[in-house]
């Protein structure tokens, strides 16, 4: 089992140099990418990950010049060749290797790079929950693409770790958008909330953790779900919040700025959240 | 005369592969960078904009690891290899290769690559002024940064280009920040007007060449500028307008959104900006 690399269809070792300096997606951070999980060896959820990383590079006027099966074939591969059972693929598409200017350039190919890790477990977050910080949301304006100019959420990130929090709650203006690299849900008089999405706003990821739980767990538990804007004050004054995504999972936030959610121990909503999740898993992945 | 660049003090063939795909300028834009001229095979205003690339470094926390006469020398051996003697030199610094996870990781060692290219000649928009496009600005809000997080400076340059305008002029909110890789002035009644930089404003970039302008030009032509916010509707009304770079140098906007700026013509204080400006690069570098 050992942690291996791919680039435009070839396996690298991930130390090996593979990115000129004049990549795209290292001298602009132009790029997309994608992170898939592995369980049980299987990809989970790859056709939705595909698929959104179709629609950034349709935003960002990156052509697509593989197909979803030659990606699956990647996928795959990487697998197979590292043995890695339970992990997670990281997937990313520059424009390309051009001189540097801004515009875009001519006749370039993107790049594909695609690394295969085993993934820490989270099996305690996700018992215990973890601590939130509310932390300014200084991102651009297209955060419903998920490009790799990620720096507004590195910051967010640090902040929160620095504070001995699991993750940064980000803020904008008055609202609570969603968290460094999860989305955010708070539950109150047993609806849910969560800030809306694209087509709606471009302020947040359209995650598919979240899309998920909001069209598959939600309807299944009878539970109501709200996309609609809300501030950090409400937030507090909830009675769950959780933040979910590719690798978080389902993770119940139990305090906020220092304060408790609720009775500051995981509610009974997003246990019910928690399983549901786990159980389409068993079952794409065949698990268990 | 040929291009090349520089990994770490070591030489490169631009085509070369310098980085892993786990660099954080490749997965993250998590760096910084400068572009220095090279004007009669000397650096012009070199110290300004090492300055800054250290300013871009704290703000982003990445540990400086390169002293100023370092940097200095390698701007210099890029010039002496390359045999370029009008051109630019582009650095950048990332925080490190590290496997990926949004956190500052820990143990790292920041990555440094330059090149060194010949410059365009800019000297017909130089004379005969360039076309600008109001474009929204939709830049995270650490613009004060010189990061090579550049998706927003990329998408708005390119939706000036199609507009067949030269540059981009960014709007956030009903204000005119600044182009999309350059400072944007306007001169009413003889005051020029700029929208304010850093420690006011993370809005725009402070540029060296809009230092420059600002604290040896204009004083010397005895002029007053202003660091406010302006609307677009101001800046159509303007008599005259400019953007101002180390790749542009002084260039006159003589239309913004398809209506031309005062008479349409280059102005007299663009003008004059424009020799003072060739003046200083000509004492600095010895040229003529």
């Amino acid at each position: 089992m050992r942690p291996i690399g791919l680039v435009d269809g070839r396996l690298i070792d991930l130390n090996e140099n593979v990115v000129p300096m004049e990549d795209r997606g290292h001298q602009f951070g132009d790029g997309i990418y994608e992170v898939t999980r592995v369980y049980n060896g299987r990809c989970f959820a790859l056709k939705q990950h595909m698929d959104r990383a179709y629609r950034s590079l349709r935003e960002l006027r990156i052509p697509a010049t593989y197909t979803f099966d030659e990606l699956k074939g990647f996928h795959e591969l990487l697998i197979k060749e590292s043995g890695i059972t339970e992990g997670a693929i990281y997937m990313q598409i520059t424009r390309g290797v051009a001189p540097r200017a801004h515009g875009f350039p001519e006749n370039v190919v993107p790049r594909l790079t695609m690394s295969i890790r085993p993934t820490a477990s989270n099996t305690a977050l996700k018992e215990g929950g973890a601590k939130g910080l509310f932390v300014p949301d200084e991102r651009w304006l297209r955060c419903d693409i998920k490009s790799i100019n990620l720096l507004g959420n590195i910051l967010g990130k640090q902040r929160a770790k620095e504070a001995g929090c699991f993750e940064g709650i980000q803020v904008r203006g008055e609202y609570v958008t969603e968290g460094t690299s999860s989305n955010f849900f708070v539950i109150k008089d047993e609806v849910l909330w969560t800030h809306p999405a694209h087509p709606v706003s471009n302020l947040i990821l359209k995650g598919v953790t979240r899309t998920i739980i909001m069209e598959e767990i939600l309807p299944s538990l009878g539970l109501t779900v709200v996309e609609k804007p809300f501030t950090p004050a409400f937030a507090k004054s909830a009675d769950e919040a959780f933040i979910c995504g590719t690798n978080s999972e389902v993770i119940p936030i139990i305090s906020l700025d220092g304060a408790p959610v609720g009775s500051g121990q995981v509610g009974p909503i997003t246990r019910k959240i928690q399983a549901a999740y786990e159980a389409i898993i068993d079952r794409e992945c065949g698990r268990k």
